[in-house]
């Protein structure tokens, strides 16, 4: 399995790097994560490239990153700076991979592959993040899953009321049909709209707390937009029948997934809301209700997926796919082909599965 | 290492197969296993052709089996019936593989091979099982080891004296020498017969709790016959010297063995007697008898020998022989020959190990 | 990664080796050490050669190994010498490969390449491990990482300071150079000096414990001299600054290293001091605190490198060499050459990395 790796990938939430040495294994890489003294975000390799020590487990000192295992110290570029024994000569080729990083959108995102081909505008578009009229609980969980599969189980509507019954289940989006549609820009939506019924327990729960009781029906809307490689946009609400969306509930979620390794994934979440932004209860009562769902939920079924799949590529276990599938189908296409195009360019800029480069 | 699949295996005891959904690992492949409404045994793959979930996790709404990801059911022979999302379109394609199952001796027999070539009679006549004069107990244990190594060693009458010395061990069969008979309808027999000497502990204790103290020696006889691909009953028992076979105490045992995968095997065994039938206490004795010994005597060192052999084919080691592996060289010599004439025909029947069939 | 076979490896010091049977895997073999009834060291192969039964959990019969699986047993020189069952015939071809083994220095070492090849003199002369005017601590330590890692940091002064900090840290060995120094007869030393400062923590809490309070400046010395393929022998000592050697406290250290697998290794080490040579908690004192530098900080590290490195060659890592590293590289180079004799000589010699020997 291939990697695109000319692409950025969330590396952390902003709040989880500092000046304490964090390390994060992100295609199959292991990462160096931390602040320098101006607080801007460093990611470098996390092996010592003398003796191949794991720099983690070292300190800042200086601004710089020292080995435990000689005192060697790296510069936030990767260099080394100092050499402690003996001569302090510094050893030719004593350099780290050093990768851009940048901070956007409460998260640091990081650029895995050619640094000549960074390019910011790539990064996703998802203002709500950053917005000040959104209040955000967001979170990070380990997945023993290919990332693809996680991409697939967020663009998909069809699994909500047999995976998630009691919460987000809702019988007039299963029995809505899914409507693919592209963007201008990339972005690959997959949505679906049910009016005039019962909303999802989850949301009639958070009308009832944070509006009024009310009678009748209700529309609701669950629209997914997925960006490359790895990024999903959710926005999903209610609002009374007939009357403008302006006037429902509606969270926007994020979904940024980080490949650990070919079976593993690192996956970002945030929720975003409107309504009740100065409810910290709420943030509560979210937190551990997304948790709840992805841990005891989605998880299960992901890694259980994962292990029937093993090493096999999706295509040549020949799926059925159901009309549902429209939007993870054609995202999957589209990764395909990025992730063709770019070794097709550059074949060797792509280390073998398992391999963890250097430095 | 390639298994014989137009065989039958064990799939379960009878009793263990019911409306709840049980899955087992059988020749590498995970199967599904359950009854129908009309109480009939249904065994399909476990694995969804949609987005290859495990269908275990799943239950049964009216017969058919529901997919606990998105809900689509299958009936019994493994046919796609319903699809609760949007359209309701059933996928092309969406099917499970079926396997040939039925009912004989209290257990299920699960065909492994091509369909077309099912063959009832190649099911073992081991009538015991069913016999109402015969009293069973019987389990299921988890072997971490080859098949093909517990075949040999429950044809292996030498290991008797040194691996349960204080329960089966017998020095005058210690002292004899194996029969190999082969039988006209292919059953491979290793026999010892012991004359005129203390009998082995387990049965002089059963000797005097069913019958009475007596003086004297006793004749006892140990025949182990094989059938392809790994099944053994066993005929053991005591009687006063010099009488006949017929007064005596007996069991008949029976061992049959399904490859899990190449490391490790579901065993089902039985212990069957025609004496104190309605003796409750006796089948308790039996039970925890039967596991304390294979558990704690047989198993230590089937795995052992496993984990020293590794992945290496068994004649490729050079074993050295005794007298006493007569038995065992000629049904591996045996099943060698059956599952070559198989890959000579149908090599691309036999998925590569550790694949997993789908469906 | 191949290993060096005609060569001795500590197997065991001798007072782990008695009449019970001990089993320790050495090069990937699984080799069968115990005392004959003479008290003269055996070493054979652990794996019975008629149904691969791991003979360690057999027991010594009339001075034989007897097998926990069928009773064979077998000789100190490997040979089957009985069979208890049926014919009593002994199979042939049923031997155990037999190890040349020796006593020497407190150790069993044993030779594990062409028994025609066997040179007494290859077993490194460490005399200060039976010299009766030095007091020997000594213990055996199980180390999650290649041997080769072990040989380097065994002769890296440039660590102290760092992975030592508490303890063998000394500023003015940390500005020191690394002298190289080959002897005639092929051990290649990496040595530091430090002159007129102040000492280790270690041997200044020594001197006080075993001397007299002390002022003024100490000289230090820490001498590293490795003979092939896996020892070295480690002389660190101080004196009050200026006064000869001779006057000072010194310890003579081996450390002897056998690989047990590619990624592990069996790591004997012993402290020989030649003052306080009755003072028992002294001892206390050393073991404690050598095993607790070893454990909590040497071989977190050798183990993290371990699992940074894989599986991959050193030398194809490129790493940036210090000055510090002049034995360990010039031990390296030693070594691959000798390496390389070998195979280019008797490539059959050498099992391919995981294959077990049989016998």
């Amino acid at each position: 399995m291939v990697f695109l790796r000319n692409a950025w990938y969330v590396a952390a939430w902003s709040d989880e790097v500092s000046d304490n040495l964090l390390t994060r294994k992100i295609l199959n890489e292991q990462v160096l994560l931390y602040r320098n003294a101006y607080g801007d975000l460093v990611a470098t390799g996390n092996t010592c490239p003398h003796r191949f020590a794991p720099l983690h487990l070292g300190k800042l000192v200086d601004g710089a990153v020292e080995c435990p295992y000689h005192g060697l110290r790296f510069n936030g570029e990767g260099r080394c700076v100092f050499n402690p024994d003996g001569d302090g000569r510094i050893p030719a080729g004593a350099r780290l991979r050093s990768y851009p990083i940048t901070e956007r959108l409460g998260a640091a995102w990081i650029w895995m592959g050619d640094p000549a081909r960074v390019d910011l505008s790539m990064i996703p578009d998802f203002e709500f993040l950053d917005d000040p009229d959104y209040r955000t609980v967001k979170g990070v969980l380990h997945v023993r899953a290919n990332y693809r599969y996680i991409n697939d189980n967020l663009m998909d509507e069809a699994h909500l009321h047999m995976v998630h019954h009691d919460s987000l289940a809702c019988d007039m989006v299963r029995r809505a049909k899914t409507e693919l549609v592209k963007d201008p820009d990339g972005t690959i939506w997959a949505n679906r709209y049910g009016t005039d019924g019962a909303p999802p327990n989850i949301f009639d729960m958070m009308w009832r707390m944070t509006r009024d009781d009310y009678e009748g029906t209700m529309d609701h809307w669950v629209e997914g937009g997925w960006n490359a490689p790895s990024f999903v946009r959710n926005n999903t609400g209610v609002v009374l029948h007939g009357r403008p969306r302006e006037e429902g509930l509606e969270t926007k979620n994020a979904h940024l997934l980080t490949p650990e390794t070919e079976t593993t994934t690192h996956y970002f979440w945030a929720i975003c809301r409107n309504f009740e932004t100065g409810n910290d209860a709420l943030d509560d009562g979210i937190r551990t209700g997304t948790e709840y769902a992805f841990v005891h939920e989605d998880e299960v079924m992901l890694h259980a997926v994962q292990e029937a799949m093993g090493e096999r590529e999706f295509w040549s276990m020949k799926p059925a796919l159901l009309q549902a599938d429209v939007g993870a189908v054609e995202l999957r296409r589209t990764l395909d082909r990025m992730i063709a195009a770019e070794q097709a360019e550059h074949p060797a800029a792509t280390p073998a599965p398992r391999a963890e480069a250097v430095g």
